[in-house]
């Protein structure tokens, strides 16, 4: 059976790339603060970077912000990377980077917008609401989720650190969830990279989830620690989102190239201390 | 100084309501399944409801699904509140039923387009982040949030009910950390009517807080109980949005005035009771 991770496992393969290249268009760095200014920001980094994006990301914070406009703008981005893929013979999947969270009819109805209408193939959810919050998403194994798990920001403390009596913390607890609901292969974890120890943890628990591990880079999360702690045992598993890293460079799709390899070289030592 | 809940207690005494009437475009509900089917339907349930309506509850899923044209839709549909308040000489606040999380520059950009371009009053918003995550929503004492906090799905236990080794279920605990943040009136809760051991529990915790209080109606809660366990001693504290209850009614103005007046009935009781 196709899933949303065999497809990514695919690209992952194709383009020997963990790199995931998050489409935020900040309304500092656009050419001009609008949706179009957005459009064309974001058409031009999926163009550079293509080569070496196993994934798309856009961050549907930043096409909210232009209302109507932006989530025009969203279609056409996604369009774009489908054309990508197209053109390459290798599908490279949009995550949607949506956070969303809602039950019932109105989960159903995000789960249209981002999978139907838009054409993403994998949406961030927060894990909140509980099993039925998720289940309008993950009926169709080819479309897929990151469940909120660890977070890389400061405030992640107040909830998801908590020890539970069992003396897991509440993350490690999300993290067991989902890896019991993740029967069709469509379930993966956000898992912050700029604390390795979080990393280990959650990859004790689920020796073989995807993570999506943001802040490489702009939230100064180590590479080489992070990948220590964060890949399975294949050298996959992990799925390095950057944004700020890539966009604000001055020539973006070397700036890809060379994380790309630097996440290859690595793995490579890794794999070497590994023997 | 003047916050989104000293807006929402004079509108709660202009109308003597706590209705809050949901704006919940379901495609089976409408004349046809477009945007423009869900314009006439919200517009005909706001003309029809404003004069009861403590405030109004858009779901943005609902607008989301038609993607571009939803949003368009739904900014006309906050301004028909707005006309209405305009109207009326009493302003009816718009809470964004949106359940969003994420951090820094992109929840910045999500309360941007709910308060900004959107003109909304207040969001849902889930806690899983953190307080880092709620601040972009809370600098402005005018505008406010609703913190999920114990929901009224099934899988609601999958997380929040978790003991704590305090013995404080995790639902409590972020009740108490939202008190703690509420430093400027503008933080509630969303604690399910559909359970009244929840909603005692949440009131003891946090005796002066507003609850949004959905499940009433469609998702069997029952009036009296949710009232008795969840109303602050001075008969306010509790918003309850309902949605199909009044759109599926065949008169939704009588169907709304008929609720209105069944919670003053039980108000009036429970305040006889309590003498």
């Amino acid at each position: 059976m196709e899933s949303f991770f065999s497809f990514l496992e695919k690209r992952v393969d194709d383009c020997s790339s963990l790199l995931c290249v998050g489409l935020d268009p900040h309304l500092p760095d656009l050419p001009e603060p609008t949706a179009a200014g957005a459009l064309a920001f974001c058409l031009n980094l999926v163009k550079q970077t293509a080569p070496y994006a196993a994934a798309f990301k856009p961050n549907a914070a930043f096409f909210e912000q232009f209302s109507a406009e932006g989530w025009t703008v969203l279609k056409q981005v996604i369009e774009a990377v489908q054309e990508e893929s197209h053109r390459r013979g290798s599908l490279i999947p949009v995550i949607l980077d949506a956070k969303r969270g809602d039950i019932s009819s109105t989960a159903e109805a995000y789960a249209r917008s981002a999978f139907g209408t838009l054409g993403a193939h994998c949406i961030t959810l927060s894990p909140y609401l509980g099993k039925d919050s998720i289940d309008p998403f993950i009926q169709n194994s080819e479309k897929g989720v990151f469940l909120l798990c660890k977070t890389s920001n400061p405030g992640s403390v107040d909830l998801q650190d908590i020890a539970l009596p069992n003396d897991r913390l509440l993350y490690e607890h999300v993290a067991l969830l989902a890896q019991s609901w993740n029967t069709k292969n469509n379930i993966g974890l956000v898992v912050g990279a700029t604390q390795p120890e979080a990393l280990t943890r959650v990859r004790a628990a689920v020796p073989t989830m995807w993570f999506l591990a943001p802040g490489v880079g702009a939230q100064g999360g180590e590479l080489e620690s992070a990948l220590k702690a964060g890949l399975r045992k294949d050298g996959k598993g992990m799925l390095l989102p950057i944004s700020r890293g890539i966009s604000r460079a001055k020539d973006p799709a070397l700036a890809t190239a060379e994380i790309r390899d630097q996440i290859l070289e690595i793995k490579e030592k890794i794999w070497r201390k590994g023997e």
